[in-house]
């Protein structure tokens, strides 16, 4: 393209890649305890690169988890002020078998560079740093403010991050978040994520008799909490898919008929999901609701697991005195997870057969998120997309729960835009995960496009 | 009672409980390998035991799994032969730290003697062996002839002893069989089981997608092989506990009027076996129809597990690929277990939901039984039963299965006469198992009646 920035970046194309390769070959595994060494390398590293690109207060926060890195430059008077979110920690690589190059030794393969945390988020967090340095760098200063967040905890629940942010509105006061830690559509096509679905996880604890039961002597009179649990379910999730829960799409709201149209026209090929992504012989869900629609915009529910009983090889007949079910709902917008959690607790409770006791425990919850298209620092970061990606931006949603969208938007009043840079394919949390080399020279070029725009260029 | 036998049986007592004192101090638990020796020892002992009662043939006959012992005496010509079952292998003690004495060091307190297998089934196979002892040195000859088949892998499968039956029909040619190994309905009340139920026991294995998927992502579109099993089970098995599959109960045989009013007059306390046996807040089961039917002359459908997901602590987030839930059926007589097993996997198959398939295998089966207590024999048992016990014997029948008497019916063509004198609260398979001693001898007693019916006395 030939700007100074563009100048830049290809000349420092080669030095960003050592860079990237260097952080990605810190095994910082969040969730092992014997990789905390690792954990606090990979803070350093983000702490330094933070400085070197010309970050200011620079700083390692200590918490009851895993260290937070700070830093920010708020030269920028009377511009907008940006919060740049990112995580540095990763998932374990196992299977370590199944890696055809080890997971901490980055190798660049066919214009992909594979390691564990290449997408997830190390890569795409790195866009941030390097496009905050590329402006420094060439025009002395920022079109914005800018303020750094990078947490070592995301893949464990994120909990230091979350009082962080919950505790720090003032010193994190911004107008706008950003993100990079979600998928591109499809390859080339410039994508924002503008919905994700919140969640209520619970487990269902059913107690029958005082203790486990030969099944030839007390089966047609004892309470059997693995058939309770069992006719629950069925009957909370019946075959319409239609959850069987008072008042549970009261507050569900529709995607407006221009979201819908937009879902209609995005490349998507529902034989081809089925077959090759799912890889099953048919897909299920509510009727009357296209594929895309039931992912993003509807609430599911799901059993994750039913512990209880003989788990072992072979035959034993027991009736457990015990049994429990995981399951979760995923909630859109408008619904209040507290609120469904009652109704849910309730509905169970009627649901109950005789002879059982039923508990429901909430294990975790999330907010779900909307986000309005129209607002300008999602069309500011829609018309970068455009510019350096050549094709218009499409608005998806997502069907998962990322909850410091939630936190940010809850605790700082402000849009997060979730302008992510990774492919479908990317195999994130599984072996040979990588990172497109293309998406990250385009990714800080969008990224500095984004805040020349938020900053007021044309 | 003053005749001959019980002279010999009072002067003998003290040795009686001596040997089986021994007898229970080998801890002959066939599950576990490193008691292999313990098994050898319990086996020699019963052959010696069988040789000093006057047993003619006594041999330990090698098999692949642990060794059958055989013993005869067919010196009455003319006269029925008895083949006497019972089995000298244990379950494990654990969890030790339960037992007040130790689980192999018999200790008599209050009229009981504590050990594992003191009930099942040492105590009462002793019986039969101490019965013909009485009679060979009393009389000088037996009333019968005998046939003793013991063997030591009862709580492991008996594969052993169901071949050897199934292939030495001329060996163990018999007009009766006896077996000591069940309970009397209440303590000091002769009881005969006449009926046990059958069972097929089933893993149905589902798959829904190629691999585990995140229900953020896929949650509303793919298969969830959880709900799929949870909603055929309840279809299978609704709140009437009528179990869905057609045909099913078109050859249930049900009980006559005479058994049932016989059921009725057993001193049964339903709130009481809910509270102090089941200990839940219901009982359920078929309406219309009493526990002790429901239990013994009733199908049942149970399921014992279910595995699949995630069933470790916390939440996570998968829809399995694969699950699969343990389900058995109690069969009454006249079902037969292989056809209900083809109709069974013939509704479930209807019941599949799109997206999953599924695949029921049998892991066991066992016919249901069901003795004619008309029968000579049978009538036998419960006269020397009435003469020893002082009160009239009742007839019930058993809610679990065992598979030597269906074996022994099904290959030698007789009748079994389960004659056991366990109580309620002897604790098979559990801590502190024990065995009333006065039933002990009284069994002699009865066993020795009951011979001396069948050879024709009055």
């Amino acid at each position: 393209m030939g700007s100074p920035l563009d100048a830049y970046i290809e000349s420092n194309q080669a030095r960003f890649l050592e860079e990237l390769r260097s952080f990605l070959s810190i095994p910082s595994v969040s969730t092992l305890p014997q990789h905390r060494p690792d954990i606090d390398r990979a803070s350093d590293f983000v702490a330094q690169r933070l400085k070197e690109a010309g970050m200011k207060r620079v700083e390692r926060i200590i918490t009851q988890g895993h260290p937070l890195v700070y830093g920010e430059w708020l030269n920028a008077p009377g511009k907008p002020t940006v919060l740049c979110y990112g995580h540095y920690d990763v998932q374990p690589p196992d299977p370590l078998e199944e890696w055809l190059s080890p997971p901490f030794t980055p190798t660049v393969r066919d214009h992909n560079i594979y390691a564990r945390g290449a997408a997830d988020d190390k890569g795409q967090m790195y866009i941030h740093i390097k496009a905050a340095e590329t402006l420094l760098k060439v025009r002395g200063s920022l079109p914005v403010n800018l303020k750094f967040l990078i947490e070592g905890e995301e893949e464990v629940g994120g909990a230091a991050v979350d009082r962080y942010v919950k505790e720090s509105p003032e010193k994190l006061r911004c107008d706008v978040a950003l993100i990079s830690d979600t998928e591109m559509f499809a390859p080339g096509l410039p994508t924002l994520c503008v919905g994700l679905r919140g969640l209520i996880y619970t487990e269902l604890q059913a107690t029958g008799a005082a203790q486990d039961l030969h099944s030839g002597i007390y089966g047609g009179a004892a309470p059997n909490p693995l058939t309770g649990l069992a006719r629950i379910l069925s009957q909370l999730l019946p075959p319409s898919h239609r959850i069987q829960v008072p008042g549970f799409y009261d507050d569900v709201l529709a995607p407006s008929p221009e979201e819908k149209a937009s879902w209609a026209e995005l490349p998507f090929d529902e034989k081809k999901f089925m077959e090759e992504e799912v890889g099953s012989s048919a897909l299920i869900g509510e009727q009357g609701y296209g594929v895309l629609e039931r992912l993003w915009a509807r609430p599911t529910l799901e059993v994750h697991g039913i512990v209880g009983g003989f788990m072992g090889e072979g035959a034993k007949t027991v009736i457990p005195a015990r049994a429990s079910a995981k399951v979760s709902m995923r909630l859109v917008p408008r619904q209040d997870p507290a609120r469904i959690l009652s109704a849910f607790q309730k509905e169970v409770a009627r649901l109950t057969p005789p002879g059982l006791r039923i508990q429901v425990r909430l294990l975790s919850s999330a907010e779900p998120v909307l986000m309005e298209p129209s607002h300008p620092s999602i069309q500011a970061a829609a018309k970068a997309l455009t510019e350096i990606f050549r094709k218009p931006t499409v608005y998806i949603r997502g069907g998962g729960s990322i909850p410091i969208v939630s936190r940010i938007g809850e605790s700082l009043k402000v849009p997060v835009v979730l302008m992510g840079f990774g492919l479908p394919d990317d195999r994130l949390h599984s072996p040979n995960e990588k990172f497109h080399l293309p998406n990250f020279y385009d990714g800080i070029r969008s990224v500095t496009r984004f805040w020349e725009i938020l900053g007021g260029a044309e």
